[in-house]
């Protein structure tokens, strides 16, 4: 056990890409990420799990076919499985995720924003 | 689905008692909650269960029988299962924790500090 608290500003400093999510810790299954978002994501749905979103730092949103939840530093929210979801973000922002491990950040979807998996920093 | 942000400050704000944390989301079988410490809580362990710590406001340290790690806001640490773990705060700290649903406070130790089970805010 390294006796090393995880500082999430010093891992936010580590990469600049978007869309990208690192892993920083692992919890049983489940990985904590950091991610930057800035303008549009896809639509996708996780068929198999919720999805934790936590804004660190900015404002971001995430387009439901029902509406939309705005997202400021501090706020977090809990995308339900099976749930068709789009991220988006005007200016940059900076996102901790919660999910297992192995879980494809586009989902269903696919595509070019497929990022690469089991990355961590 | 409820398009309404968790905000963590107006969730901290709800409730003043140390070491008896509150559920503020659910990711599958996962809580999220918040706590906030003071002083020193119990020695224990979670037999079947990693446990997370990311401190929102303020300093904690959490003492193992091998040494320590001190978490300032911003920084988060996985106490692997199975491993005697001691949290302790000199001042007032938030802190939000990260664990299945059911997971005891006090784990294997039980006790007077033992929390109310599966209390949302």
């Amino acid at each position: 056990m390294d006796l090393k608290p995880i500082n999430l500003q010093e891992k936010l400093a580590k990469f600049s890409n978007h869309w990208s999510p690192k892993i920083i810790a692992q919890m049983n299954d489940y990985h904590f990420m950091l991610v930057k978002f800035q303008g549009d994501f896809v639509w996708h749905s996780h068929a198999d799990t919720d999805e934790v979103f936590i804004t660190l730092d900015g404002e971001m949103s995430i387009e439901f076919r029902v509406g939309k939840v705005d997202l400021k530093a501090g706020e977090m929210f809990v995308v339900p499985k099976g749930v068709e979801h789009k991220p988006f973000a005007e200016k940059e922002c900076k996102i901790m995720l919660v999910e297992p491990g192995g879980t494809v950040n586009t989902g269903d979807a696919g595509g070019d924003m497929t990022a690469e998996d089991n990355v961590w920093i």
